[in-house]
């Protein structure tokens, strides 16, 4: 793999949607000295949750593993918005993918992986994050899908 | 805004909670560098869980935001306790707010506000942290909310 | 208590088990300036999740309480294969345990102590983290707990 994540991102083919804005008292992005904490992205569209409910009940683990890197997607473009480029990412260093689950579900690593592999699609090794994924009771709007992330970065 | 967060406090005619105790074998503030990581913060009073239950159940989402609210005061005077002082916050980085929920509740980010406008009432925009707002199944003692927090500090 | 992590684990008659193979886009650990990032670990026998379930409906607290145990122990051989000894480990910084709970189940705290004692055990005051002990509504092939953790080093 070679050239700058914003090379790989065209190169892909993918365009990275618009950045978030904040639903409440919080900040989608906080830079503290060379890292930046994403705030826990969920993914609209045209004003409504995309595929709303809990996943293996209305939603299938396909279509939320979709969403999950949709709102990686949406993490990448908040990053962008802070800094101004997506190529002052180091590492992507901490990865939560909260799935909104029925208690008999088990294949949460399953729809994390829609996250983790379009960074690691972008960012190379560097965005091969530690990772927690876990089946939550419900979300914000009853999302299926909220993901956050801590990153590492180079100096400006 | 202007004056010391603690100054703030007095303003606000607030008066910071006891600082936890922990219930078990953790540390409710650890330092680390010039950061502080708050536990999860519960409200017991009068040594029972505040408000116990499943938000949208037993709970209404208006109590938990309180509860909310005043986990976050707790999770102050934790710092307070650690530090002697809440002014050496430079910044409140990140804040999850687990919703103990129904699988139909998906208003958490309405409850998680309870514990970031405080916050920003006290810290300015110091306080905005990046946040994560999730609904989990239950919590301990049957909480009807628990906030940690990571935060930036400035030098003793 | 004295001596170093690696001579107390000995004592304590400890064997670290297997180190973790990522099932995923992820890292197990993921090493970023003198901290260490560890993803969430869950316990499997012989190819299977040991005690599959939730906790106090398949599974007894006091087996969660091992299994978190076990976990926690699984998180040290993590670090253990990443940093090729334990005694870099300056802090256990924060330690997040995921219970898959029934809503009614509010022991979470006792189950996530099983993490937590034994790395005090091992690590004594630095292995006191801060933590969030969380009910969850289920995790990856259906475990009944998750763990994971931020931890500070020494210098290589």
């Amino acid at each position: 793999m070679s050239g700058t994540p914003s090379e790989r991102l065209k190169e892909l083919g993918l365009t990275l949607p618009p950045p978030p804005k904040p639903a409440g008292t919080y900040s989608s992005v906080v830079l503290d000295g060379d890292h930046a904490w994403v705030s826990g992205q969920i993914v609209l569209q045209g004003g409504a949750i995309l595929h709303p409910g809990l996943v293996d009940r209305e939603v299938p683990p396909d279509t939320a593993k979709q969403v999950a890197r949709q709102a990686a997607l949406q993490a990448v473009s908040a990053l962008h918005d802070a800094l101004g480029t997506i190529d002052r990412v180091r590492r992507i260093v901490r990865v939560t993918v909260y799935v909104a689950s029925v208690p008999s579900f088990g294949r949460q690593h399953e729809v994390a992986n829609g996250a983790t592999e379009v960074l690691t699609a972008i960012f190379g090794e560097a965005g091969r994050p530690a990772r927690a994924a876990i089946g939550v009771a419900s979300l914000p709007l009853n999302a299926p899908v909220e993901v956050d992330m801590v990153v590492a970065l180079t100096e400006a």
